[in-house]
């Protein structure tokens, strides 16, 4: 079964709304194993929005419609309905008399503009909006359906529960899709594609790289009858995947990489601290954006000057000015006087240059050094980063996190 | 002149992702007075996306696609231009040269596919992506324009205002959208539309707010043959704003609120210390991510647990152990602690429940306690957020600049 969305206000075209509710509905297709193959978005314009849906309906099963249901002459989804259909405009008294019925619960005036709302196309019969005065349509044809929904997100969601996954029942095969989603880092995408290129091929379960900043997520996807027959399928494709990327892949689904290390520091009834430089306390922020981080998260310093470093981690005045405070000794220094003023058992530093100004010959704009003092020593990594100031920051974030695990996972002791 | 979205990519199909980059195009393309009557989104197939452009092409003068640019088979756009042209792709020598050097510069493994992203329809020229590897694409035929832009966000925004624009200026009609925005702390949506509401019913120029987190935008916008002439027509409504909302006001445009504070704080040569409890470096951060904000802010500290809270910044355990660490006392000591240890006119600092766990009757989760320490003494402030950690954590931040701000203009002695 194939499904597209006709996406219906000048204000989306404006780019003074962000379509959300489009990309719920793509969610919500692949729940139920419907294919979507296209979007489209159109105006507050009779022509071009009966036009879309026309042409959407000569490609697909179902047409789900949103926005446009309003009082207002702008709103113009029922009429393009109808003319995508060839139908005409019917008056519903019912529907008149329910809008009437909350305007009078809610003490408001009643102004001719809002029996717009009661009018819908002769093949259609109205969906039930809890939320708000317009209702929903839907409409079938010549086997396809239609189903036209309001925009406001808190007349949406609810309706798409209550009417649009029916049909999508009722049309379906039977069958859902199902993700599962490995989190890789240290590895780019082509990388990875040159590694699994071949399961890439698969056609059930499918396999695909989705690029993020500072790692990779893969996404395998079956399709099946059940969650669990899914379920089934993808076991032994994620099994291959883990099998030839090893410890690069470090959560699953929605765990974001702070929190798959702060697990894994208190998996060992390890602590963490930090002392950052060019990343201001994004490390920090980041680490600490996870509920119960302080099991795990004891604290840390943000050290923006040469005077700070000194100062509060104790790195030594000589090594800064024969070294620089983007150096190796710098970083080394400033993670083991982190770890020893916090007394943890782990500190992160990082110091670099985050852009747009700073940085010299041998270590330009991009360049950071990322200390780990642990429980054997300490280890500096030199990075060099592209990107803007923010893609620094957030790559050393990711880079720093990445090592703190690595550190973790190795056989071999750190020193 | 007439111009369209061609989004490419499963993921948005899928519900993965919200296309903000489209949105996005729908602004630049309003600023520029070009029509947008219709966005299309395409997954990652070639007959499909090939067809989506061709169908652009049959009615907009110029259309921008986004996505697909990457080296992986997934990634079709090269390919689908070339198809809706009638075009062939050959390979760019000084394309693969530059990626390569890309490569070798951040010491990653080549491996051949990424030569795919050096080819291009032969009627096409690179756009350079100073921001990663693939380059975008710039094909004029038959008087029509193609522009292929890359689809990660941090790529995606450098490459629309310096490679977007100016072809939008040279397709132009020579009427443009110019806006300004003031940005204003301290006063809610509906206390401005009380003060405003008469300035709203405006045409030419419109004022428009816009609700964000812990502030309000309100949106100037004119149309006119150029910027000057529109900045004319805006001059009278911005200074009829100002003269109502006085010092709520505090930047223009793309000024956030930390920049507006770290310029303050510049013009009277004061430094600036943080001491972050449940905002866990995000305050520091938020800081750091102004260039240049070494000049102001001297660093700070994230004292996650009570001990740290006594170790790095002198808090008397006695009143740690008497008050709590969500408290007055604690939020004062805190602040005076970091602006003795970091040696700064300044420090503020921030303690609380972020939630979802922690607070107790008299302190609820959503609870904070801001302290501010300056040359005349220290302060504290009690707020109650709702909402969930992050929302609790973003509008602590909010607050805490607004409140360094406040006591920087205002006439009375702190203390």
């Amino acid at each position: 079964m194939r499904a597209e969305v006709v996406s219906i206000g000048t204000e989306l075209l404006l780019g003074q709304i962000v379509d959300t509710n489009a990309a719920r509905l793509g969610q919500v297709f692949a729940e139920h194993g419907a294919d979507h193959l296209f979007r489209q978005t159109v105006g507050d314009n009779l022509a071009r929005a009966s036009g879309a849906i026309r042409l959407a309906l000569s490609r697909a099963d179902l047409v789900v419609t949103i926005g446009g249901l309003g009082p207002t002459q702008d709103d113009l989804t029922r009429e393009a309905i109808a003319g995508a259909l060839d139908d005409t405009l019917v008056h519903d008294p019912e529907v008149e008399a329910h809008i009437r019925s909350i305007f009078e619960s809610r003490g408001l005036r009643w102004v001719d503009l809002n029996a717009r709302q009661a009018m819908r196309p002769s093949c259609g019969q109205p969906i039930p909006n809890p939320n708000g005065t317009a209702p929903g349509l839907l409409c079938r044809t010549d086997g396809r359906v239609v189903v036209a929904l309001p925009g406001p997100p808190g007349e949406f969601h609810p309706m798409v529960d209550a009417a649009l996954r029916p049909v999508l029942h009722e049309l379906g095969d039977g069958t859902i899709l199902h993700s599962r989603v490995l989190r890789v880092i240290g590895m780019g995408e082509s990388l990875i594609e040159h590694k699994l290129g071949d399961l890439m091929a698969s056609a059930n379960p499918t396999l695909a790289p989705y690029a993020k900043t500072g790692e990779v997520h893969l996404r395998l996807t079956a399709r099946a009858r059940s969650i669990s027959e899914a379920s089934d399928q993808i076991a032994p494709l994620e099994q291959e995947v883990r099998a030839r990327l090893g410890a690069a892949v470090y959560a699953l689904d929605e765990t974001p990489l702070e929190t798959a290390v702060l697990e894994l520091l208190e998996s060992r009834s390890h602590t963490l601290g930090v002392a950052e430089s060019l990343t201001g306390g994004e490390l920090a922020s980041r680490l600490t954006s996870t509920p119960g981080a302080s099991r795990v998260f004891v604290g840390g310093f943000v050290v923006y000057t040469e005077a700070q470093k000194h100062a509060l981690l104790g790195v030594p005045t000589s090594m800064l000015s024969e070294h620089t405070a983007v150096s190796e000794p710098v970083a080394a220094a400033m993670a083991l006087g982190a770890r020893d003023k916090l007394g943890c058992d782990w500190a992160i530093s990082l110091t670099g240059y985050a852009g747009p100004d700073g940085g010299d010959e041998a270590n330009p704009v991009g360049t950071v050094y990322i200390g780990l003092a642990g429980p054997q020593g300490v280890r500096v990594a030199r990075h060099r980063f592209l990107g803007q100031r923010s893609g620094v920051r957030t790559r050393s974030v990711q880079t720093a996190l990445s090592m703190v695990r690595e550190a973790l996972l190795e056989p071999e002791p750190l020193g």
